[in-house]
């Protein structure tokens, strides 16, 4: 069953007669249309045992037909009204439709009333929003595929990275480094803004790259991802440059050991919640406990806001296709900060990265 | 009047109880905190005739307070119910609203009946979200100064850009160059991705820089913009890369004579399309009106999408503090592009541009 099959299972099950899904990031996962309407109306119709449509903007109907979309797309024109459009359509192939669902956690007002005037008997009682949260959350193989070849990038980022650390640069020049190199291999996007932090910066994690001289002989810290196709890398390395203290050693060995024990140990049936608890586990018993002060890892996918959690009180459990990070952290304020992340997925047995960059400690020489 | 001051006068005027703001952008507006919540809630209530407060993560009150609001700010934890506790709080300072103003355009269903759940007597009848783009259409004094600050910027960006501009370089090269540029000098976000697009390419103006190298004796055409303390610049200059034919000569003369007819022009009181249609008569005068494929311009301030739009239809008098962008372009397909931008605010007697780059026909020598 392909993923609008899926819905449409689930419409049927829930007695619903139709979904209404508004969120592009929603219809870019079920169609591959990819476009964001900002104020203009884009929207997916899907009916439990009827064809679903597009309704989009004139000017994009050509681009919907162009990605292969299979089942109708109709257009409508900016002087035209869209909503009074979409029920003339949903009422020639499906009535009236009464029980309706929405993305609760999407849809605005002032579509929910536009609806209401066009549907006045509508019960827009069913939630979306979880059902499409759990889907999205296990990955197919093609998204997989994505999901590797965005991570091949974050790996090539961490290479310049690596490479433009060196005296009189800042983090600021550093991450501008990566960035620029990558635009020029055609990468035009991050995932997020790049991150490299050095010596006590380094221990905000939620700090930014800093204008002054990088100084040597301190733990860098690079959190980065690039997008490929729609999808996201995300991963961090903490590289010694120049030499570093017994202390920096020591709260990257410590780091080191939770991240593989925990991406050694994670498997299918295992629930979020003890996944963190076994990277948590081996920090505090290290006596750092204090100092990582954030959830183990995130779902990713589309973006960084995606299931499972990998935090305390998240009883969900790990399935094959799940994609999520990795990332203990340590951070001693006005000292250093280290995190070591990869993001995974689940696989019939255990987990695999998407990104390979090794994960032993890298000594930058200082020139 | 404060911005504030202003929505208390229009819930009194309009006899609504509470406004409830839950776009974050809007709420920097109001109260100069910048974050975006995700999937957390942050909200600002403004009543009538009482202070307004914020409500926020419990991790974000020490940055609230931080930027000097003088008003309550109230946190909640991860492990609270957030309406509740908006309920006890909107309860102590004005019992139980009844009449509610809320942003229809962002507001979600979920959030919806959050608080109808809490005041299961409200009336969500007002809509601020039309009051608040109106409000924030009509920059002070401020706003004008940071968007004077962002254009300085783009100035800087496109002296970058022409210098770059050779054989042998892609226009995504160039475009990479321009962003690591601005980036060391600790401008980390672009308005919107930058536009380089040389010969045919420029003819299609939703189109992206390409990888292969820029040819010689084209037209190419820069659109960019950057973001300075929330606010953005967007700008646009064609320039001759080598010698160009009298075909490309005669559209940029005739996309200038646009660009500084309607620039000369705009005042207050002319309406939006009334701007729109100076520009476009010069362009149809000569002969290319089938290829000025666009608005003469968007509002734009904090982002690209806010009020006034200068297009047929918007017959929206321009006043002082509107802030808008005056671009013609004319566009032959599989020939060349060419598009001339100014971002502008209205004066007392006329408009005033951000950027100040030269609009004259600059020639980039080829090496």
């Amino acid at each position: 069953m392909n993923h609008i099959e899926q819905v449409q299972k689930w419409l049927g099950d829930n007695n619903y007669d139709i979904a209404y899904i508004s969120d592009f990031h929603n219809i870019r996962y079920y169609t591959g249309f990819n476009s964001d309407p900002v104020e203009r109306i884009l929207a997916l119709f899907i009916f439990p045992d009827k064809d679903p449509f597009i309704f989009a903007p004139a000017l994009e109907v050509e681009a919907v037909k162009q990605i292969g979309w299979k089942f109708p797309v109709y257009g409508y024109l900016d002087h035209e009204d869209p909503f009074a459009l979409i029920s003339d359509h949903i009422r020639k192939i499906a009535g009236n439709p009464i029980k309706w669902a929405i993305e609760k956690d999407n849809l605005t007002v002032i579509k929910q009333e536009a609806l209401l005037k066009n549907f006045s008997q509508a019960q827009l009682t069913g939630n979306l929003s979880p059902f499409i949260a759990l889907q999205r959350a296990i990955k197919t193989p093609e998204e997989i595929a994505e999901l590797n070849e965005a991570g091949k990038w974050a790996d090539f980022a961490f290479e310049v990275g690596f490479n433009a650390l060196a005296q009189n640069r800042s983090e600021q020049d550093v991450a501008a480094i990566i960035e620029y190199e990558l635009k020029k291999k055609g990468i035009t996007h991050m995932s997020f803004d790049t991150i490299v932090q050095s010596g006590s910066n380094a221990a905000d994690p939620h700090g930014a790259p800093k204008t002054d001289l990088i100084q040597p002989n301190m733990l860098t810290l690079f959190d980065l991802g690039t997008v490929y196709n729609g999808y996201i890398s995300d991963a961090s390395r903490t590289v010694a440059f120049g030499d570093i203290d017994d202390k920096q050693l020591d709260i990257y060995k410590v780091c080191l050991e939770a991240q593989l024990t925990a991406q050694d140990t994670a498997k299918p049936g295992m629930t979020a919640e003890e996944l963190d608890k076994i990277a948590r586990d081996v920090i505090e018993k290290a006596g750092y406990g204090k100092y990582f002060i954030h959830r183990l890892g995130h779902g990713m996918g589309q973006g960084e806001h995606e299931f499972p959690s990998i935090m305390e009180g998240n009883k969900m459990e790990l399935e094959p296709g799940m994609c999520f990070s990795i990332e203990p952290g340590i951070y001693i304020p006005g000292f250093a900060g280290v995190r070591i992340e990869d993001c995974v997925h689940v696989t019939q047995n255990g987990v695999e990265p998407f990104t390979h960059t090794s994960k032993e400690l890298k000594i930058i020489p200082v020139k």
